[in-house]
Parts: structure tokens; sequence; C-alpha cells
């Protein structure tokens, strides 16, 4: 039995790590077109910020980790397009020639490719101009470079979504005055604008310029560095002058391997999988950032993440076997620290949930992340998004202090969608108690308290009145 | 409608906040026998090491917020019993008189009593020779007041559970010379030994000098201060010369004046009630730590928390008032900070699973609480104790350092055993992820994986031969 995996990033690692612990004589190859394999992508920001020493510790596994399960890597290996009918895999190796790998199953695990917006001049200027994208070990090199060479006072990002906010901290870190611009009407967009503006706030009290309700139109070199042209939403031009430009506003699915081969296509352009991570075509298996998301209260969506691709690429390895299980379906929880605050959200919010057929109502509440009396309390800003209906739990939006413990409370709200509970049935969980850490009932419970009372307290007296 | 509430603390308070909350014309009156009401226990501890500057401060809500409410509080007044035909409360006021107070609907909500051992000359001891028991406010006053007037260089702490732990950090903040003696063969006895320990070597890095495996069997007051003898489990004898002598071994149900009403008692003595709260006495309700604790996964036992009896007193309330809800029951979710080291558990351990009928078995990971590469990684010690049967999820038990979200950790333990989660199911839960913060699998996650790997990878690999 021979199974290759193609990428080797979270999806295409874990599928070679499922296969090598469920059956040790399976024969596992992965393809890999860059020579890092199972790096920590979502490190890269602290790589840059110097939090992180070398480069090398971004590994998740060293190449001598994975060899010791036992699977093979080619590396800087190209995988040019998949022989579907023949179950084999046209590579382009390091050296330039072009080669076959035979499989029994495959799994594609190609990812996603950063987004280019529209922004004249972009496909112009490159890497050396002090113009960067950055989604994968190269850019990160391209980027360090830069910085080296330009040794930048000054830079742009564009985008003010994870990755931008986490490299707003990480180049202000470095001692970069950094201008950050989003086109919506707030910094992270993931979560309610009354939330993304405690972000905002945070980001400029860290030094960091922030144009919200703004487009970046035109990038052009100049002898000072990189000048930017951009437009507010009601049409005021505004200009910079900086060092160094980095664009980072989304991914896209990288699919063209797999819709080569005949593979259809859902939303975003991902490739279409089931949830046992089957395309469709024989004996081809795909998953992470390249596949349509699972989302289990969305049905068939596009949430790319890296511990999405982490169960993806585990069902897909299982299943390659001759296993029969399913990916249970994201739930889009995410966390991101910003300087000293923690976001975080799981589930849906209003607009998502209105559109998936809810009828959502939401309640923020604040409550202390612990007893008041003992010293450090800091206020949670908790945002419970139910449904009035049902009063099925549908959403939760969270932002506090780094010590707040957001991102362990986040996950309370994500097993509780996982479970379908109602928010009112919140008040029923044990959670655990120590006045330095908590509170009687945590401030997860007291936010879908402060939901219930404001959606169903009518009804609760009513339901008594009833039975009296 | 008349509602009385017998007791201040978290039950009590409970039943009265819900039943005001519900019903506004709704007359309610709490009894209490102090002039403390709803003050945190829990953070008595806090207020001896000097972390909570005054005692007023360990109110959940100021008297004045109570009577916000539109509840009438009759403070310093004893509840002498309970007439149950007559509907009527007996009660000795401030001044000494007697009276009646005349209910529709009664709860109960007692507490619990410290235990005093049987320690020689415990008995004739007192506050004003150095010796104190700490469980009420008043108890509180008594030791400040020694603290004050002894100045201890030196204290003994008996017991080694969750308070005197807390005490023993406590004491040492203030710059006493702590000695811990536990009967047991560990400290913190609520979890397994190898954790256990690892609270123990905080302790000693803290400067406490414990003895485990070792009994106290007499204090005597001498001219220095406390004499205090005790024995090893080996019949050696020891002997410490302290200032200030503690006794924390634990409460049990203080169920007095709803046994003599006729109240029927189960495990430890606890009155009996069902999971309405409802004591079998007509129009009696009773809660918290003076009633049995209904558990989801043991059935009726005793295990008093302040959660637990907030749970309980809300339900109390709403059923007081003609409302039809349950107590959804325990897992005995419970969370100590020791020092810099926070240690919790939910659920069952093995001795308790077998007992319950089930086949546990155990595995103990040490993940790190975020991705190694980014500064201040701790390792998590977790024990995940799961059925060998049927592969359901039965326990957690973790201990690591302050910053490592502990306490917010076993909460999602404590949400999938609400809904019987097996351990491998827990790796499907959407839990959120950043290098600073987690790991693509949590360590939650990495922990049940690794249970799984140890007690059923033969299982998994026989179900894919056999799909094959």
């Amino acid at each position: 039995m021979r199974l290759v995996a193609i990428g080797g990033s979270d999806a295409g690692i874990s599928a070679a790590l499922r296969a090598r612990e469920l059956d040790p004589s399976v024969e596992v190859t992965v393809v890999v077109a860059d020579a890092y394999p199972n790096f920590s992508i979502c490190g890269i920001p602290y790589y840059i910020s110097g939090e992180v020493g070398h480069w090398r510790n971004l590994a998740h596994r060293t190449h001598a980790d994975l060899e010791a399960t036992g699977m093979r890597l080619r590396l800087d290996t190209w995988a040019s397009s998949i022989d579907v009918a023949g179950q084999r895999l046209a590579v382009r190796n390091p050296d330039g020639s072009n080669d076959f790998i035979q499989y029994d199953e495959l799994v594609v695990g190609t990812g996603a490719v950063p987004v280019r917006p529209s922004i004249e001049g972009l496909d112009t200027l490159n890497t050396a101009d002090g113009v960067h994208l950055l989604h994968s070990m190269g850019d990160t090199f391209a980027l360090t470079e830069s910085l080296d060479r330009i040794q930048p006072k000054s830079a742009l990002i564009v985008g003010a979504g994870y990755v931008g906010l986490e490299m707003a901290e990480g180049l202000t870190m470095r001692g970069i005055r950094v201008s950050q611009v989003e086109t919506l009407p707030e910094v992270l967009p993931t979560v309610e604008v009354e939330l993304g503006s405690l972000v905002h706030d945070e980001l400029v009290k860290h030094g960091v310029d922030v144009h919200t309700n703004a487009t970046v139109t035109r990038l052009s070199k100049v002898d000072s560095g990189l000048h930017v042209d951009g437009t507010t939403a009601d049409g005021e031009a505004l200009t910079w002058d900086v060092d160094l430009v980095l664009v980072v506003v989304g991914v896209r699915p990288d699919t063209d391997l797999l819709v080569q081969a005949g593979a259809q296509t859902g939303p975003r352009g991902a490739v279409l999988v089931d949830q046992s991570m089957a395309t469709g075509l024989p004996h081809v298996w795909a998953a992470g950032d390249c596949v349509v998301t699972h989302h289990r209260l969305l049905g068939t969506t596009y949430l790319p993440l890296g511990t999405t691709a982490h169960k993806q690429g585990r069902v897909a390895g299982e299943n390659a076997l001759g296993g029969s299980v399913k990916f249970a379906g994201s739930l889009g929880s995410q966390v991101v620290k910003v300087f000293d605050l923690v976001a975080a959200r799981t589930g849906l919010r209003e607009h998502e949930a209105t559109a998936a057929g809810f009828t959502p109502v939401s309640t923020t509440a604040n409550p202390d992340d612990h007893k008041a009396y003992y010293p450090g309390a800091t206020p949670i800003s908790i945002r419970i998004t139910g449904d009035a209906g049902t009063g099925r739990l549908l959403g939760a939006q969270l932002i506090g202090s780094k010590g707040a413990e957001i991102s362990k409370r986040v996950d309370t709200y994500a097993t509780a969608l996982f479970h379908e509970m109602t928010v009112s049935g919140m008040t029923e969980l044990d959670l655990s108690y120590t006045p330095p850490l908590g509170s009687p009932w945590d401030a997860v419970q007291m936010a879908t308290q402060a939901w219930v009372k404001e959606h169903q307290i009518d009804a609760e007296r009513a339901s008594l009145t009833k039975d009296n």
C-alpha cells in the first residue's frame, strides 16, 4: 500500500502521520514544494518580531522527527499533474527532471495562496523594492532579507485581519513605525465592530497609525523608499511615504492541480469534498486550505484555518487506508493576540446566522475574568448570539486582556456549540472556580445569563405562571 | 407569596435572587445567622494573605446591592426550628427575643460546619490560645485578631486540602514560617499522588515545611506558644513548636434544623433532596452544602462546592415559585491556585470510577500550554481517565503554571463530560489556536490523543483492517 500526500503543511503532514500511526506497513511519501515541511505558518509573525530566535524553531517537527515516523519526504518537489486513471502523480524534481510517483491512494493538501488585491504597482514592484506578501517560509526569508537590507524605519500594512494585526505588533516590536490600512469599517473584521474597536484602541496605544474605511490604490517606488496612495470611503485622498509595504489581505484556495485532474469546486472556488474528505475522483482525497469547509452551523463554506486542516488531514489519512471516519465540522473557532489583548470567536455572528436561516439576537456583557477582590481582575467583553426562537447558542465573541484566559474560555463555548446547547443551558455547566481565576458563575455563564435576561426573561416568567 | 430563605451564603442568596428576578411581586426574606450576607468564603485566604485590602471587599454583593433587588435581610438572626405544618420558621432575633416568620415556601441553605478532628487538646484550646478553625467571617476575624495580637513567626496547618493549601500560601505571604501536616500520602488528596506531588514541590519551593503521611495527635499550650505532637504513618513521633495552629480538614453538612423538622439524610449525613431541591417536607426546599449532591457520573453523593450551591439555590428559588427545573448535576469541577501552580480536576478518578461500575484506565501526558517556539511555554500535566470498554471520558486532572489557562482548560473537559463524550471524540472539538496561547491540537486534545494511543490504537487498527 502506497500513500502519497501532496503538501508539507498541516493537511498533508497530518494525513501522513495518521496513516503511519494506523498502519506502519503503509509506504507513505510526502511531496513538498519547498524545503520546509511541517513549519508553523502561524508562527511567522513571532519570528519576524524577534520572539522566535531561529526560523528552524518554527517547525512543528524536525525533518528527522518526521522521518522517524517512517514517512518519506520529497522536498523541493513540485506536483505537476495527477494521472487519476493511472494512479500516478507527475512531479518535477529539485534538479528539474520530471518523474512519476505511483500511488494507491493520494491525499492533496496544496493549501492556499495569498490574495493579491488590485493595487496599481503591486504587480510591478517586488520584494527587492520592499513590497511583500507573506504566506510561506520563502516569503518570510524574503521579508527578513528586506528588513536587514533596508533597515526600515516605517512600514505600511495593507489589511488588518489576523496576520495583519500580528504583523503590526511584530514590526512595532522591531522598532518600526507602522501604518495599517483596512478597507472595512474596523480592524479585525471577523468580530463585531464594537469589539474590533477595542483592538483598534490597543493598536493606537502601541503607536500603530490605523486607518479604517480606507483603501490603498497605488504603490510606487521613489528615491526615499515607497510612496503609497489611498482613499477614504468618502473619496478623500490619503498618502504615505514608507520604507516597506506588507500586503496581507487573506488567502484563496490553491486548486490548480485538483481542478486540472477533474475535481469540482464550491464556495470561494475551493475544491468540493465530502466529510470523508473524498474529492469524487477515484483514490484522491483532499484536505486543508485547498478544499471547502464543512461547518456545523453553515453547511458547506470556505473557512481556512490550521486547526481545521489538521483535523481534515487526519480524516483523509485514515480514510485513505480504508477507514470510515468523517470530519465532524468546523465552528470557526479562532483567537488572536494583539499586543496585550486577546480576541476570540466561535460560531456565528448575527449576519451569518441570519443568512443561515436563524433568527439571531445578541447581548454583550462585560464580566470580570475573576473575582474583583483578588488583584488583577480585568473585564472581558463577551458578545453572545443566540436564536430568538429556539434559544440555541449560535456564537460567542470575546475580547479581554492577555492573562484573562480568553482562548480557553472560547473553547467552552465551542464545546457547547458542538453539542447544540441552548444559551440558558450554559448555566447548568459545572465549570471550575477559584477567586484568582474565576467566579462562582464563570464569566462564560455571566454572559449567557445576561443574554437570557435580555431575551428570555418574559418567557421564563410566563412559564412559572402557567405551572402555578 | 412569601418566600423565606435561610442562610446568607451561596445557596440562600442564589434562591432569593432567582425568586426576585422571576417574580418581583414575591416577598423574599433571607434569614442570616451572622452580619455577613453573600460573603465569598472562598476569598478568605486572600484576605488573610493581605491581597484583599478590606474584608468588606469579600462581599459578592453589598447589603445595599442585595436590598436593591427587593429582598429583605434579617441579619444576626438564628433559625431555631421549622414548623412544617404551620408553615412558619421560629427565629431568635439579634436582641434575644423569639419570633416566628410565616412562609408560603421555605428554602434552607444552612451550609456546612468545619470538621473537628480528634486531636487531644483541640476542644480545650481556642482562638485566644492561637488555635483556629476557619470557615466563616467570624472565624476570619478571630484569626486576624490572633495574627495581630500574637504576631506569629510560625504556624502549623492541619490539613492540605484546598483551604489548607491556600492558607499555607496566605500565611507564607505574611512572612510566617508554615508547617503543613497531611494524614494522607500526598497533599491535595483530591488529585492523583503523581500530580499532588507537584503541588508538594511547589510548597517546599516556597519554604513550607510539608509533612505527609503524618497525623497531629495533641495540641498543648506552653509558655513559648503551642506545642504540637504528631506521628508518622510508621509510628514515629513528630513534634512542632509554633505560635499558631490552623485546623482545616474539611466540612460536614449542617443539618440540625432540617433533621429536627423531619428531613431524611443520605451520604455523609447530608439532607436528601431530589433534583428539584425538594426535601420531601411540604413547601420546604434545601440547597447548598447542607444537602446531598446529584453527580452526573456518581448519582447521589456529597460534594460541597460553592459553584454547586449557586446552581442548587437558583433551582430551589425557581421551583419554590412554581417552576419545574432540575439541578443538572455536579461533575466535581474544581480548581486551586497554590503559589505559582494551578491544579484542577473534573469528573472521576480511577478509584471513584471503579466504585461507580466503570472500567477506568488512565494516561498522563505533559503537553506544553502553547507552541514551544513562542516564549514562556510551560508543560501541563494532564491525566485523562476513560472507560476501557466504551471509550467514554470519565475525568481529567490538570496541573500547570499560573499563566497556562488550567482553570479554563478543565472547563472544556467539564463541558465534554456534561455531554458524555468519548475520549477519542475530543479530537473533533474545534478549539481555538494561536501560537502564544495554544497549539493546533490544544493541550486538552493532545492529552486525550495520548490516552487513545495507549488504550485504543489496536482497536482503531483492527477496525481499518475489517473495513478493507
